[in-house]
């Protein structure tokens, strides 16, 4: 391959046929959307330096910026430039973070380890902590504005995009769904499914759907890219459960076993590890399926869907 | 006084001579407010019903709603009416909401009072409580939203007005900047004036500014609510660090003298409480002067600052 082919973007070579690179691609997105969110942050040495040092702390962990790569994705799924979902990506990965930072703290899942290092409340104490995950809320919706408005979506409908999927009726209500059927031993599949499609499918969708706004995408664009979100969210959160299980805490960067520890309602506690398997799949399946409409633009798409069953193997 | 004269504003009737009815005024402002926070929270019943009633609880717990107050009347101070500001007034009483539900944590200041109930923490747990804070921010920018754009001001500004003031610049600086100096005897006047201005001024200042952008203010009189914002929320602070110092328990409807027992960083600490009195005082002829350029349709604005002295009688 030529230097001037290996220049051109991966999903144009695979239309041609050149599997997808997709280790490539993460590591284009991640490096775009670090040097963004870094711009973004204020510096560490604003006043007062340790909100800004816990903020970034947290940010650059080494998280794999599977929200931004999917933003990014979806605005190329919907014929727009990465830099048009630039912001979206950002905003989405402070929120991603700052519900990771509040939900290992000592009320909530009392970890110490995230991503193999010591969480927030570890290193910067409780209060600190609490602030941290608050402050990167707050500058997501900050960082929000700054995506250029499209011809059907303008700042209004971008935020409460984001504010509905990361609130008391999305993400928060499945973190609080999931506190209360912790040692419940009568979960049913639909509330576990409640939880799932609460807690992660809907910031994952959001994602999407945040990528899209800022493509200007058409109605049966963005619904494309709802179907699609939903089914990936829910298989991303069954194969965490299934890793849970099956990795160590080594090869997880966190303690793994702690849902079983818990007694926390999971796929491979309700319905056994080969099923929740059978179903991650399936729903990834269904996702594939759903991308459709989006045809050979949505290459980056349905290979980041591949890689979250990827993962299992 | 006749009933068609009684029904007609009180900054009307204020203008002609008649003392401005502020109590009347923040009854009429807090009923309104209450309608629409009631209307724009999710219902308790909603699935997870604890995580809306504990947003509930703290929000309907009998706040002064001066945020909103201040808010409405900017608004009506550029000449545009409460209803175009009654988003952006209901999303500055979630974001204060929120801050006091976080304050108030173990991590934090642990308080079990809160005007007279106990708090969240004490009522839901703390997760709840955190989650309950977190939903509440969240929340707010999408009620901001629900603001119809000016000819000036479109909604990334106030989304960005509203973000600044209340993270990591802002009211999150504050918080932080309290902390560190708990304890510390060496604050100086400069650092304590850094504390209020950002925990309590900054987020006044913003209820003031939205208040006007909602009303597409001028340049001039967006100026002269940010002064006037800027010292009444650092008189407001002064007041509180003395009425914690002055009042019980039963008159402040939250644990008095928390401030001294922490050691904290406060006016009276500092510079005793005769010169925090007259600080107050002078920090509120300085708004009372800001308020010049705006005429006679500020009477609430002012009746307002002058209510944040006439605490201290």
């Amino acid at each position: 391959m030529s230097s001037s082919q290996s220049k051109r973007p991966a999903a144009d070579r695979e239309a041609e046929g050149t599997p997808f690179d997709l280790k490539g691609y993460l590591g284009q997105t991640t490096r775009l959307v670090d040097k963004a969110l870094s711009h973004y942050l204020p510096a560490s040495r604003i006043k007062p330096a340790t909100i800004h040092e816990a903020m970034r702390y947290s940010l650059f962990a080494g998280g794999k910026r599977m929200r931004p790569a999917l933003c990014l994705a979806a605005a190329a799924s919907c014929g727009g430039s990465q830099e048009a979902a630039l912001a979206p990506a950002c905003a989405l990965e402070c929120v991603h973070t700052y519900s990771l930072i509040h939900d290992d703290l000592p009320a909530m899942d009392n970890d110490d380890l995230r991503r193999g290092r010591p969480t927030s409340h570890k290193v910067y104490g409780e209060a600190m902590a609490i602030l941290a995950g608050d402050a990167l809320l707050t500058i997501a919706f900050e960082i929000l504005t700054d995506t250029r408005p499209t011809q059907r979506y303008g700042h209004a409908a971008m935020v409460r995009e984001l504010a509905r999927a990361s609130g008391s009726r999305g993400m928060i209500a499945g973190q609080v769904a999931d506190m209360e059927a912790e040692g419940n031993q009568g979960v049913s599949l639909k509330q576990l499914q409640f939880i799932h499609a609460s807690k992660t499918a809907a910031l994952l969708t959001a994602s999407l759907r945040l990528g899209g706004m800022a493509a200007n995408a058409t109605p049966r664009q963005l619904e494309a890219l709802t179907t699609f979100g939903y089914h990936v969210g829910l298989a991303f959160q069954v194969v965490d459960d299934i890793l849970d299980v099956t990795q160590s805490s080594d090869q997880l960067g966190k303690t793994a076993g702690k849902d079983q520890a818990a007694d926390k309602a999971t796929y491979p506690a309700l319905m056994g590890l080969d099923r929740s398997k059978r179903k991650a799949s399936y729903l990834t399946q269904k996702a594939f399926a759903a991308l459709g409409p989006l045809g050979k633009k949505a290459t980056a798409l349905h290979a980041l869907a591949d890689y979250l069953l990827h993962r299992l193997n």
